[in-house]
């Protein structure tokens, strides 16, 4: 699948939970191509802008009735939140049919399918637009066989303390800045919104479980194929109850080279699990860096490289401090990618790259 | 789903791989169900009889011509290999269709759905059969949500060096051995074959690897209705590149109380990457307790209660000296149950399930 994100104009769709922590596609999108996007339908924030809310964004306006969002000129809604399940709330049909009656294409990341809605890809059809169902796998993935070893292409893998910590936007920073340096370096998107962003990948979490590390493999061997640095979204977390199985058939799929182990500063407990008693606590990210290190080693040995921290709701001296830690603790270099230099990263990166050949 | 296998008799097509470790799925059925078998499709085995192929399974003949083989008086034609990645080989169509036009019913465990094929699908409806996949998971499975640890059945869950070392057979022998000492057990199938001899059940590698470790705490919480012992079965192996993320995503979540640890004896290297140099080395036995302990303990903390080898292909000597061995390098009891008596085992968990009351 290769989607073509620049020739759209999209409306977010974020209804009852745009903000930092909850609308994590929407927020993505917003990040890495603001200029494609015309608004953010929100009820709750209504009247705000994306800088108001997000801290960034500028001047993306939030609008609160689905009549006046679509007035705002957009070509594709874009649902831009990922509520756990990922089913499509009752309440989006109508909103949808709308958009498809006004000839609009939809950009879909949930695990149902919008396009297999007997309604909704009945309309679609008949009104001549397109459902992208970025998280549909493709068909006839392989069970890993190892190939994502051989590549020419020096393999990196994000990895985490939990969900929603930064995974693929320090892939991205990382590819910005390595880039920049003049390297051929590609981002590989394992999930709907690095699919969003990119235009192509697979969101493992939505394959057929024994195709996880097969369709990790297919994934390092596609970004390879004209790159020398591959930088693999990684999804999850090895601590995560519910997630857990997605990454380690990730780790395990691209033999990964080597790996940098994501946080967001502030968390000490894994996120998912609000309703309950705090239930999984995060360990020292040093016990991490072991945790990832021993799950990969008999598979393929591999090593963190480096820690990228999110630290989006500290103080600048905070964050400066929380990245001084993270390097004392686990005596790699460290940084907030997206708030400070992410140069000793990209050193760190290049380094190795080079070393391994 | 629940199936009724003991209202069927079975003709098994194995056709190419009938023999100890190729034909796993049919196997186990002619273990556990040999009565309710006719005969085994397979046309490199023909003329012998299960007993001459598996070493037990009695008088079942091996028949080499489909039409011999539906004249045996089958009611339903059980798929009995699990090609790697699970698709339909093509020859088949013949065979099933031919198998569907008499009235028989099929039950398969492919990963491709026999009853999506439009052709065999729409043959059964036609005729009033039944086309069981069993790998289909059901609909509206859950995020892994931690219920599974608050059941009030101690939970046992199998893990492996390996897959096909044992993980199903280990958990349906101790359920015989327990429910002869009067304990209320239950065993509860994580595939197909599983499946196949329960009748109910979830093949958790065919889910979509978001919801593999909700599928698991689904499993529990329906094994723990009416049950004090409930006795999971494993998938795969941690150190499985293909299949590892099923293996953690059980294991998290189904929140076990304890873990028996199954190998076969003899089994050096991981088993399905013939094509390729070995790859990856089994470690010793007390190295996999503790990549299985230290995987399970961010989540919920577990332990190894007892190992189950596999010493089929071993003489009775080597076997016992085996079993030794194995209890001397972990310290944990051990046992081939299939073999030997089970009691080492069922008298550690018995004896750790009460002191969890």
């Amino acid at each position: 699948m290769t989607l073509q994100p620049r020739r759209h104009r999209f409306l977010i769709v974020a209804d009852g939970q745009f903000g930092p922590l909850t609308s994590k596609t929407a927020n993505s999108c917003i990040r890495y191509f603001p200029e494609r996007i015309v608004g953010v339908f929100d009820r709750v924030e209504a009247g705000r802008t994306a800088q108001d809310v997000l801290g960034f964004g500028g001047p993306i306006p939030v609008v609160g009735d689905f009549e006046r969002a679509l007035a705002l000129g957009a070509t594709a809604v874009l649902i831009g939140i990922a509520p756990l399940g990922g089913q499509l709330p009752p309440e989006w049909r109508g909103w949808l049919k709308t958009a498809l009656e006004r000839g609009l294409d939809i950009w879909s990341g949930l695990h149902s399918f919008i396009g297999d809605d007997p309604e909704l890809g009945g309309l679609a059809r008949a009104k001549g637009v397109r459902i992208h169902d970025v998280r549909k796998p493709p068909p006839n993935l392989p069970i890993a066989d190892g190939r994502a070893a051989d590549v020419a292409a020096y393999v990196i893998l994000t990895v985490g303390s939990d969900c929603n910590v930064g995974k693929m936007t320090a892939q991205l920073q990382l590819r910005d800045a390595l880039v920049e340096r003049g390297h051929r370096a590609r981002f590989v998107a394992t999930g709907q919104t690095g699919i969003f962003i990119e235009g192509w990948g697979i969101a493992v979490d939505a394959v057929v479980a024994d195709f996880v590390a097969g369709a990790a493999e297919q994934l390092v061997l596609q970004g390879a194929e004209d790159a020398d640095i591959v930088l693999l979204e990684g999804q999850g977390s090895l601590i995560h109850p519910g997630y857990s199985g997605v990454t380690l058939g990730l780790l395990h799929g691209s033999c990964p080279d080597g790996l940098i182990l994501c946080h967001q500063a502030t968390r000490d407990f894994i996120g998912d699990y609000h309703g309950r008693e705090p239930w999984v606590r995060i360990p020292p990210l040093a016990e991490l860096v072991e945790i990832y290190e021993r799950a990969a080693a008999p598979v393929r040995p591999t090593k963190v490289l480096g820690i990228c921290l999110n630290t989006f709701d500290m103080t600048e001296a905070e964050a400066a401090e929380a990245v001084r830690r993270a390097a004392a603790e686990t005596g790699l270099p460290a940084t907030d990618p997206v708030r400070f230099d992410p140069s000793p990263l990209v050193d760190a990166i290049v380094r190795e790259a080079l070393a391994a050949k």
